[in-house]
């Protein structure tokens, strides 16, 4: 493979070159790995700063038609967008490569537009690196605007507000009781929270759920990120178009604020050392899964949480096996 | 030094032999934790179980007030109550012991209290470990009620949260735009949230609190081991001792329906089980810190943040140097 020529071809903006490039950022062969490696050495520093939007929202919320909707008034304004998707769920499920492409209709058709659905992998740590890696492609490849969705499924919201700018909470207009689905935590990463369904019958529900948690948003700590009035609750309809131009007006204030204030670059320098960290830690915390230490753990579990072993003796005895003095 | 004896003085709730095994468990010397070990296995099994209660509040919301209102309702039932701390930033502030005597006049004299500072190190790994040292001292002298208070600085909720039975957050009356000083994510972990200094010209404020804060208990997700109506969010005052009996009720309510439920051993396993995965990581990530890995680790960590090398590939040549392949 040449790679000089696979870099240009990238940064002309060619799709199936960016389409190879990110299969090769998903393999998981050594050779493959060796090349995505130099592929992204070489594209470093090249291309833009997209404006990477990460999106959760759960199964119903109406995402794939909110994207479609959002993304088809992106690209109309002259924007190109690429969509990514975070799911470790997609392995079992069987992949959903033609499920995200029948979902999103006119975008995949659009050829401002580029979707990609999650990679096969089972291990969520498998999975955030090769999204980065993808996003690293989408912004070397000239996209402006990269959207990163999940289903926020366990750990994936962390995993996708950490390789993104700015962070969208989708959520559906709900009575009541219904309103318990948040996950507790998640409220601390949503830049904006976004009520969609507002229309027809759901509007005055969609409304009170928007001031629902416009309530609970005034309840939590300032962020030093934001600037006045946000992080922000707002209605939208991605069936009916509705609210998304305003959406956009706000994130693009959000952003700017951001940029003006050093807040982005510090955000991506904190993701970038956060990444790495992480990295180190899963790849040395990997040790644990085998061998003797797998197999020490595994023996010593039950009897810890019987009361049989404090956890501290029981830790001590495997750390010594991995050859590490006890604190 | 004879464990036999020790241990004996201690199930006979001497408080002075108490004393002096936290002492021990605090130790950082090796022959200290070499007899600490040895002490808590000879007492493992023994004493009782007691409830452990975990209290969360910032600086000014009434803590030491609280305690020892609500400590001495304990003690005037008959019950016998610990009071240990977890915090972190006591090494910075000189420790507390005088403090907290002084903080709490009565109940520090009262036979059927026991009040402990926090141990003073810096790092939250090791105050964890001696803390939860020092809880299973309490059970094995017989304290009915372990209250473990932490002032709430990084994660020392969740520190103080993995080794309770129940938690409580403790709040301030607040109005408007003041009310966002709650910590996002802290609310996860909250079991009756109780908003203070219901009293004077603050009650009127501490009612509206509770009802917002109830609100947006409302909004998060039912947790497996909750009854119905919990987390809640409860008035008290401190100084007018007003509302501590109810409180109170509900924690036994909360408790008793989790005793019987099961869900109170399953706590118990659970955290035994998380405390032995935290010790053996926090052990092995211990190695990052040391020699050829912390120095390749601090050089990398400028170029990572400014770009210059992704961090996928620095982190690949830190686990190259601790000879472990990349994923």
């Amino acid at each position: 493979m040449d790679i000089a020529d696979f870099r240009d071809k990238i940064l002309k903006q060619d799709r199936r070159a960016l389409a190879r490039a990110i299969t090769l950022v998903e393999s998981a062969r050594a050779d493959h790995r060796a090349q995505a490696s130099e592929l992204l050495e070489a594209l470093r520093g090249a291309g833009k700063q997209s404006l990477r939007i990460g999106l959760s929202g759960t199964p119903g919320v109406g995402k794939s038609t909110f994207i479609e909707s959002f993304g088809m008034m992106l690209t109309a304004s002259g924007l190109r967008v690429a969509v990514l998707a975070v799911d470790p769920s997609s392995a079992r499920s069987g992949g959903s490569i033609l499920g995200d492409k029948t979902r999103m209709e006119f975008l995949s058709r659009d050829p401002n537009a580029f979707i990609r659905p999650s990679p096969s992998q089972t291990h969520l740590g498998g999975v955030a690196r090769r999204t980065r890696e993808a996003v690293a492609l989408c912004e070397a490849a000239g996209f402006d605007v990269v959207l990163i969705e999940t289903v926020g499924v366990g750990q994936s919201e962390t995993v996708v507000a950490e390789m993104s700018d700015l962070f969208l909470l989708l959520l559906a207009p709900a009575g009541g009781d219904e309103l318990q689905g948040v996950k507790r935590g998640i409220m601390e990463m949503a830049d904006i929270i976004l009520v969609n369904k507002a229309d027809g019958d759901l509007k005055t529900t969609a409304m009170r759920t928007c001031a629902d948690y416009a309530g609970a948003l005034r309840l939590l700590r300032k962020r030093p990120q934001d600037p006045q009035g946000f992080p922000k609750a707002m209605t939208v309809s991605a069936v009916e178009k509705a609210g998304l131009e305003t959406a956009w007006e706000e994130m693009t204030t959000l952003i700017n604020w951001r940029r003006e204030t050093g807040h982005w670059d510090q955000r991506r320098a904190q993701q970038a050392s956060f990444w790495f960290h992480e990295e180190v830690k899963q790849g040395l915390l990997a040790r644990l899964q085998q061998g003797e230490a797998k197999e020490a753990i595994a023996a010593l579990e039950t009897r810890v949480a019987t009361g049989d072993v404090t956890p501290s003796a029981a830790a001590d005895s495997v750390l010594r096996i991995l050859n590490i003095s006890a604190r």
